[in-house]
């Protein structure tokens, strides 16, 4: 099907695929990259061909990877006993940067949200509960978001695993480092309360 | 020359190309068009090198064009004796969508400022002048930004139109419709109030 609008509008409409960017912010940018960056633009259009051409998932951990096996999952040096599950790649990036980490992950590309129709197929689950039924892990650690979605899914996992007799942990939550109290919203700082912890020496 | 980094992270780099677009942002927009906009991907890569291909300039107004001579200058409806002169096409829309303009536009592509090395013939304004010597004009209408660089190039403008004898005139400036004088700026407030004008019965 041929469309008639100028190629213009089919550009800024097009533009509007991206993530946070409505109408205004698409037809800056086709102005902009068509005022003083038409090599960027062109490079652009390659790469997002290459990419989703090339990136699939990692057929161990389903993040996202140019190879069937992606290079965390490859790589010799990282400790098979350790399996962190995190929702999405981004998460793993955040991981990746922000921690020493140095065992695997387990991506679920999203939540169990059963009004949405996404249950535990959806995100990998049973690929994940055969990695658990192999024995070789030590440490399961759970790093889906704090949201309610969040929550149910980290139990969903915490079932599988402790099935299996695997030791299970959940990232920490409660004040953020620098945060101020009177600056925290109440759900999290209900949390911190409950979850205090003793101090040792 | 050939790139050994990830894929992923050159389709980051390349997306920060677009104006406003960070690190965080670019990485944010890469997941979620390949975990879920692939065809949205593809049809912005298609699309972008469609418009850096075939989109150029009217050679009469220099505003964006596919064909040589734009929709508004080739338009019959248009009235050709009134030109408005802007400082890019995104101002052929703005005022397209909110005026009833019916003339021809002129678009510049920036503004006088010989600290970057931008002078008159940068802007087009060789051809300007040619338009103006046609005599075919009743009216010039300068639209650039009021910033000191479109101020500059406007009274330059006025002065090539005003050698012609033509009628030049500039788009009024000061306190929005709509806002609250305690909340604009003292350099619109200043000017407002310098420009006022009599109230006709």
């Amino acid at each position: 099907m041929s469309d008639n609008r100028p190629l213009l509008q089919q550009l800024i409409d097009a533009l509007r695929c991206l993530p946070g960017v409505g109408n205004k912010s698409a037809q800056r940018m086709a102005f902009y990259i068509l005022q003083h960056n038409r090599d960027g633009a062109k490079l652009l259009a390659e790469k997002l061909l290459e990419s989703v051409e090339n990136i699939g998932e990692c057929s161990q951990c389903r993040n996202l990877s140019e190879s069937d096996i992606c290079n965390l999952c490859s790589n010799p040096k990282r400790d098979k006993s350790l399996i962190c599950v995190v929702e999405s790649p981004a998460n793993v990036v955040a991981l990746e940067q922000a921690t020493g980490y140095q065992g695997l992950y387990f991506v679920l590309h999203g939540h169990l949200s059963p009004l949405d129709g996404i249950g535990p197929d959806d995100l990998g689950l049973e690929k994940l509960a055969k990695i658990i039924q192999r024995g070789s892990l030590k440490e399961l650690i759970i790093a889906t978001n704090p949201t309610v979605e969040g929550e149910a899914t980290s139990y969903y996992i915490q079932t599988l695993a402790k099935e299996q007799g695997l030791i299970v942990s959940r990232i920490a939550h409660g004040v953020p480092l620098g945060g101020e109290l009177e600056f925290i919203d109440q759900g999290t700082l209900a949390h911190a309360f409950g979850a205090r912890l003793p101090i040792e020496d």
